[in-house]
């Protein structure tokens, strides 16, 4: 028997591939599918169960295009009108070739999230693992605040999963959450992918309190919901239906048709911050390949054509993907030869003022600082003086700000704050700088 | 019977493996050569001859690499004293399977130049093919520039050569050259990779002109010697002999050994030309990874050791097989965690003006405006104003600009003028602005 | 400009992608049309064109699956009823970026059989190359027997073509053809994948024969014709629909499906010869993988569902590769683990009786020595007493032998007498041994 | 911080990478090494500390070779005279960016084993995980039969290394051994790879006795070791210098060459069982491709120089990597051309008799039948009248049969049984068979 772990990065989302000799099961599949099918395939096993621990909302799943491939049965906890696969029952078994995953209801991040517990065999009575999705997570638990009006309840129900269902499985217990660290759906969930209940009893601050404080704590947390969450949650509970045929099939757009039809479309800049702050066709939005994942679904309609500017086949193909991931068949293609084509062509060009840390330091009083960190980062400190509007929310404040203003972006490394200039100067503010290296490259000067 | 053909990019530099059932024979390998051998045995072949069709000068061979791998003989032409290899005589034959090549000496290149005849069969009279080296290529012909005193002389061995040892295998011969479009060995090659001695005969402009008139133009004829030149052909004499092993011992460099090391290192950004221009490190040089072959040997010391600025893992290795190829030895690695390693750590960092063709149009009067390309370039027009000093040649007359004017440099596509910004600002130049699109997009705006 | 060649091993099959900068056209795709696409698309260029240069019998085109990539034309000669593309008139001129392509009518091997010349630019007068589809071959030209009535009208009008459009077109001129070596379309092709016009026409022995020689030669001509050729001349004409979308849906069959399915389902063993030999599926029928472009049309019924039996993953994805690319659909996946499944669990297994050359020389009196060859071989010699008959013939004429017999067949190198010992077995013959080794160990034996 | 397993198939030999942010550790790599440099470099790590659990028996270590690619240093317990690296002592710390290994010793499996708990940081007082090497495996222990006259104390140190080492880690403590299901270092390993303490304390029956029933246990346990242990020990003592350079050179082998030094060479035949009964080089030694590092060892001189036969490239590569795994660097090359080459040369070809289920049940009588399974397969039933005899002892025993006597050699599936029935055929046995599909396929049958 191998486990065998697939994260998305940016996402930080992980799913499984169970191998027991010639048939596997898949926990929660990310949309480009065929990997998991590959995978089983190349070890000489057909996967014969699809499990979905909860109605994702931060990603397309792939159960349906994985079905496709091998004819899986998928299955979904009870509570959600999903309109494929089948519902699961409390304590209803699974079995592979030896291995028997036994369905543990555990509402409380949705109302019809579950955990698989696995054990040996059929009749065991220690379980050995346990995929928790989003309820239990290494060094924190799941969020609650997906039914606003009702935060107190699911935060009880959450309280009641983890310590009624799922820690009493035993301290020994390896655990397999649905999401690590960096993800939108946990704030603290901590940067080692291992643990046990065990150890996470010990550990895990949210497992050392009381239900009273847990439900305290758990109402009055406050997490982003990127808007294209949304999206997500009506695609998987109807389920994918063109999978990933458009996919294939994007074109290589030459200048003069991304020219031609400028105002139809989105123009998405996926090369480092760096070389956007160089040189970038004015208009287009910058996110960087691996930052898509995490802020496409706050910029990026789902309406408009997407092309993109890339540097590289490799990196368009990752961009793809990403976008892909997240639900996105609006992809027309890339602009063919890159930025260099634009470059040569006479069109306008556009760059963004690149400061250093010495820069801030001497001339940040006739100019707007703009922290476009979250919320909790700024708990941990911001550059006097400086703004805080959250890149989330950018959009939504840009009259709070005058065309001519010198603004000068920053966050954790200069990344964030290179989406925020381009969002910016898109909107035509004329005197837009970023701060390369931000708040850590200003910690670090002051510590030298 | 197979011709496989390797083309190294930047250098436009061809080499040729020719399988023959089970045996096999490489043409000018160039220093990665496993590659060649790898190939051959994917085909359940094994290298029998390696022929180096002469001295080259713009890469380090990589036969005896090669011959590390497979035991196969060198073979190169006589008058020039290689310390490895054997020599071949005219019309001297060897034959694979069935195949046979037959040595023709075509001295004019340099004085060993041979080109090889191959015949389907070593009874055959009808050659098939020929592999020509740097004595003709596709629309023009190899230089006679490498011995000054010699031109003269040197140019009429090459068009006997031409014409009483190529030509006269046939018109129905193909041709298979050193060198494509893009290399310094040849001004003219023509961009489409396939030809015949009877093409060549009724279209390649250098096989029209009386002997007299071949002699007078090649006397004439101005290429690029880039410095690094005399080193390879120091090491292409000798024989490389410390093959590959250093370059597999490269290091991840941290920030802290960066900067403890700073004045001893040639720092080398290999990212793209716009990232360079958004930000980077003071004093570090911008040759973009697909441009190392051709300008690396104009800039890089062969003594001080090198770390590379890459954006992916892949690029590193891209370069540092690159640089390889032309013999640097002397890379101690890559930047760990790349720019953003940099950016963060409150050290200072640079960037460069961009400007676009709007620009340009306006405000060059109060500038210097910089043409750095080639001669040949210049030719075809430059910008009315413009100062012209070849990129090749810019750091011996720094002297001639002022540390405070404003410098805009300009190429063809803005590649080359990054080149050129970031020599100006690693020598104190302080504004220093790039044209990006440069003398394309100058074109392109005044035909629309 | 750049060619591209893409082999099909098995068919000796020979496609073209042609690239001149941004654009690019391929010609004669095989069903696996991606891999066009992705080179291509790799090289920054859009495909614009898709010729058909003749309608194929030996192989399903890929130029629709190739359209749906990249929406280019299909283009084709008239004289046959396509469903798709269009068709194009003699001498009409198709540019990429500045090399032309024009249409040659080349009537002979088909009606609609059409050459391309490649000029570098649309100006030029003279040809560079040219892509001679069935036409002209590398030492042979193509079949002209595929209108059995009309064979002396299309081998005149092969004659007129080759003579009076394509030799005309200059010595010079580079060949590219549609098959190279092994091919069932030529049989004389040489074993070397380079030519020229001028070459050709001074030693490809069709080339030196007059008008009336050249058409009672080819009038004479016998060449196998396996079944299948009819579905892909059908196919082909109307375009192939479903494109590869079962193909990425076959299946691990377990053995217990297997045996339930028994008598329904075809068995074809791709494992080796020798494997084959060793132990196999009582019923099944030995195709090796390399051999299946050649074989399996004569054989495998496209109605009745396909299992594999196979070694490795990789042998079964080329397995796959080779049946789709001859039309079939109706693979249903392969036989989990292996053989190794089947002879783990107690059903019955079978194996083929090896001799070697020694045995030969002494036994076979008492045997029937069966040479499977084809009839060109024969009449380059057989062993003495041993019957002739083709194997593409052999199902017809099992009622020549008794059952219990010992036959022993032969070949080349043992690898058709497999086959051949597969369908003997398979029809209940019980004394069937292999000559393992053939007529290349008896020639062998006899020469020490 | 991501822990990456690395199996090596065949010895189940699990060695790991353990990378925290930008710093890496290696346990117990085996000789291939580059492969845990590459994978720490693309992660953007460099690895620091090389790990040896403890002297290994079964491989050859990569520690030598890694150290060459990456400086690390090597580490390992004190009690045996080791050439290189340096040692360690109990409770020692090794931190990498924020984690931190503690040297537990943990001697039993030989003196100096060590075991490494792994701690979130150097302040937890909570261990994570931990690397067990031999001492502790998913429900077994290690091997005590080490040191013949000290099986009481080895066996006795080993408890005391589990009861008061690592059991006292805790429950919730995830468990790295350095061996799963299927490796000749413990007989009872289970078939999932993934533990924890507290499931070991509860469920390996190891675990569950008194120290003097385990003591008993231990002290009567029989185990197989291999001949090449001996030349393991030596060299991974000594420290294997050099490296991995010869591997690189082997060359293809032709059909000339074999034939002339035939008697001074080892021809392993690598191919499948089933290819190595229908067709082989009489004298070869047949072991499959994936059964190289479980027998090898027995069965291959570490002097005579090695050829191969193979069927494909991969199939090469692979059991090459298994060779030099071992400490084979006596490798010369393959047999160029595979087995075709050899069938047709017209030298002499042998096969093995293959026997299904069903003739063993009728033909045994006449016949011997020979179960070379190990003694613990033995304990769960042989067929009736069956002689036993370990497939690693046969070669002492071979006086015990006649050579014209018919022997039948069975394991558990065929593969096992054709080892012998080439090892019986190279010792001149005439009337050799092979059960195929062995007692699995024999209690399939009774079991129908």
């Amino acid at each position: 028997m191998e486990i065998i772990k697939f994260k998305t990065e940016g996402l930080a989302q992980l799913s499984y591939l169970i191998i027991d000799k010639e048939t596997a099961a898949v926990i929660d599949p990310r949309r480009e599918a065929k990997i998991y099918y590959d995978k089983a395939k190349e070890q000489g096993a057909s996967i014969k169960y699809i499990f979905e621990t909860h109605r994702n909302e931060d990603f397309v799943t792939g159960s349906r295009e994985l079905q496709r491939h091998c004819g899986a049965q998928i299955l979904h906890g009870e509570g959600l009108d999903f309109e494929f696969g089948r519902f699961v029952k409390d304590n209803e078994n699974f079995i592979l070739d030896e291995i028997c995953f036994q369905v543990l209801c555990t509402p409380g991040h949705t109302p019809e999230s579950i955990s698989l517990a696995l054990y040996p065999t059929r009749e065991s009575e220690q379980a050995l693992a346990v995929f928790t999705g989003d309820s239990l997570f290494v060094n924190d638990v799941g969020r609650t605040d997906f039914f606003p009006d009702k935060r107190n309840e699911y935060a009880e129900m959450l309280y009641d999963s983890l310590h009624q269902k799922i820690l009493p499985l035993g301290d020994e217990v390896v655990l397999y959450p649905a999401h690590g660290a960096g993800s939108v759906c946990g704030g603290k969930i901590a940067d080692r992918e291992i643990s046990t209940l065990g150890f996470e009893k010990k550990h895990n601050p949210m497992l050392q309190l009381s239900k009273d404080e847990f439900i305290k704590q758990k109402a009055n947390e406050t997490h982003q919901k990127p808007p294209y969450f949304k999206e997500m949650e009506k695609i998987n509970l109807k389920g994918s239906d063109t999978a990933l045929i458009n996919y294939q099939h994007t074109k290589n757009i030459s200048r003069e048709d991304l020219k031609k039809d400028f105002n139809k479309l989105q123009i998405i800049d996926v090369r480092s911050s760096e070389a956007f702050l160089g040189c970038h066709i004015p208009g287009s939005l910058s996110i960087p390949q691996g930052m898509l994942s995490a802020y496409a679904g706050y910029f990026i309609s789902y309406d408009q054509p997407i092309v993109l500017v890339t540097d590289t086949e490799q990196e368009e193909e990752q961009a793809k993907a990403a976008l892909v991931n997240l639900g996105y068949d609006n992809i027309l293609g890339a602009l063919a030869g890159g930025i260099s084509a634009w470059e040569v062509s006479g069109e306008s060009l556009a760059s963004v003022r690149m400061l250093d840390v010495n820069h801030i330091q001497n001339e940040k009083s006739s100019s707007t600082l703009l922290d476009i960190r979250k919320p909790n980062e700024w708990d941990e400190g911001i550059i006097k003086n400086a703004r805080t509007i959250f890149l989330g929310d950018l959009l939504k404040n840009l009259n709070e700000f005058s065309k001519d203003e010198h603004l000068i972006t920053y966050c954790g490394s200069g990344k964030r704050a290179t989406i925020a200039a381009s969002l910016l100067q898109a909107h035509d503010f004329k005197n837009v700088s970023v701060f390369m290296g931000s708040m850590q490259a200003y910690q670090n000067k002051k510590a030298s």
